[in-house]
């Protein structure tokens, strides 16, 4: 796992996205297992700002006025002030295959001192099946070493395809404004040496800061919403993401895994500015997880496509009176669509225009 | 984890129980752990034969003669040559808590040389609780360095009580026949440092070899069915146990964790012989996943034995058609239940007749 392929795995297949408002120093550190692939920079804030990207890396970079100049009035769906804007990248990829990393995660070693390659494990995760249909004990039973159990159905072994692999965090975990608030000092040292299917109608909160996907199977659903500027919530996108994410692989019958591989998240975030991003997502989180648990898709909806625009009728329908800005995401979700559909036209991957300032 | 507490956690309120044809001189290494407690010893196959255990331990030992002589006609329920019995020592315990270990189950070290207390694991995972409503992706986030992620809805965040707790193993894992045969020589060298809560709505392979769990409030569910002598099927005994726990965990908002504490399982048990005993449930487990995904126990089922009896109904009714085995593991659970009921009269566990070969 800390050594780097001779030939990296999907090296042309996978486009790595990155959120950001500073030069990316960070990639010196990952320069051993990034170099080889594209990256897609998507510039939050400012667009006169100059973004520095160390040299040798092949790269595409979108600020405000790219994303505006792309998806004219459709813009209005990619967040702003808030790394949630992320999710243009997975727009605007030719690859099959997406790897998403903040730039405040670095390398980590596992328990023997290893540089842990993160984008290694994540492909292993998403070229192996996943099996949410019944729980494995000992976990992935397809990594070396292990396998299903005594009593695990035969008829399930086969597994279904990956859609998602979430990786996790060493050092500073991801925790919510309360919960920094309250242990300032908690850092995740422990290193659990497992990757697991999250079973099938079982809820989990994604995190967006370590996260790869099969762009081609579900990149429609992996829209982080509206968040930041001038929207009344943060902090919620990959949340969001997560729980459409989920319910949709259910329905589709794809799995989602979490687990190995882990970053070293270098820093708190402020949470007093968590607070005030996040306290409406807090009591409204308490009604979305009923929501999400609740939502059935007909069977018609046999693409991704069509399953996200069901679920975004639900919010409206069943959300809005929550709160107006459901009522706004909703009609978002469906920008969205249209925004991924025009670009992506009959799931063409390869026949999209290139746009964004190329090295 | 891996010392000794100076007062042995829930000394007085935990019984160990073990299923054996030997001597017990696998607890010379126990001996730690275990002493402190009370041990169940229930000895299958030949009566007549003397088990020795080790000097210092505080016991009771039952054996055939025995268990006829307390359950009388109702004795059928409990399965000889095959270490179902041990469900009998779960009825037999006037304890709150079991603990339940093979005898071929030794001391396993975690990854820094420490002697696992393998009890003591369990005890901490039965008193503190679970969470079977929503994925934590940093595991048991009641653990020391661990918490709830963001995202994580705080309604959920005390959790439930927690019924079950499974432990692990390392070394030779517990695979079925088919898995034995095509792998001989694979160990399980992969110490995993997690505890989680399988998520409500999920089914697992429940193993009896390294098993605690909380009998005042699930114990009537740890009917382990009717296997070896005379019976079509083996190993099937523990799975059957995890399924209708489950599903009645499930019904009743209670929580089954797996995880932490690892035993060291030390030899492979015949694959020949378990294919034998297995190849019945290998088809028939097709059936009985699907069964008990389905099942749907109704509101007035507000207790362990109602659960149990409706889920006996709909044994006979939906899989009585797969084989007439069905139709006597149906009945045995009736007759189960029934001697429950009796050694432990309206719950009060302290009023229960003492029996068998006290120390």
């Amino acid at each position: 796992m800390a050594t780097v392929s001779p030939t990296p795995l999907l090296k042309d297949e996978l486009d790595i996205v990155i959120p950001t408002i500073r030069n990316l120093d960070f990639l010196e550190m990952w320069r051993p297992f990034f170099q080889p692939y594209h990256l897609i920079i998507v510039q939050d804030g400012d667009p006169t700002k100059t973004i520095k990207v160390p040299e040798g890396f092949d790269y595409e970079l979108y600020n405000r006025n790219d994303i505006n100049r792309i998806l004219g009035p459709k813009a209005s769906c990619i967040s702003f002030k808030d790394s949630a804007c992320r999710c243009f990248g997975y727009m605007v990829s030719k690859k099959k295959y997406i790897y998403t990393i903040d730039d405040d995660c670095f390398v980590a070693k596992d328990p023997s001192g290893k540089d842990i390659n993160a984008l290694e494990q994540h492909i292993q995760n998403l070229l192996s099946p996943s099996t949410p249909f019944f729980f494995n004990t000992l976990y992935d039973p397809y990594r070396s070493g292990a396998d299903f159990v005594r009593g695990y159905p035969f008829s399930l072994r086969e597994g279904v395809p990956t859609a998602v692999s979430h990786g996790l965090w060493l050092n500073i975990p991801d925790y919510d404004a309360p919960t920094q608030l309250v242990k300032p000092l908690e850092r995740n040292t422990r290193y659990v040496d497992a990757i697991m299917t999250i079973p099938k109608g079982t809820l989990f909160p994604m995190c967006g800061m370590n996260l790869a996907f099969n762009r081609e199977l579900i990149g429609p659903a992996m829209y982080f919403g509206l968040m930041g500027d001038g929207q009344p919530i943060g902090r919620y996108d990959d949340m969001w993401a997560g729980w459409c994410t989920k319910v949709i692989c259910d329905h589709l019958g794809w799995g989602v895994k979490t687990g190995l591989p882990y970053i070293w998240h270098s820093k708190a975030s402020n949470p007093f500015v968590n607070l005030k991003k996040e306290y409406k997502g807090i009591y409204w989180q308490e009604e979305l997880i009923p929501f999400f648990q609740s939502v059935a898709l007909p069977k018609d909806c046999t693409t991704v496509q069509k399953c996200y625009i069901e679920i975004s009728k639900q919010v409206k329908a069943k959300l809005g009176k929550v709160d107006d800005y459901f009522n706004k995401l909703a009609d978002a979700m469906v920008t969205w669509i249209e925004a991924w559909d025009e670009l992506n036209p009959s799931g063409d991957i390869s026949a999209k225009i290139p746009n964004g300032a190329s090295k």
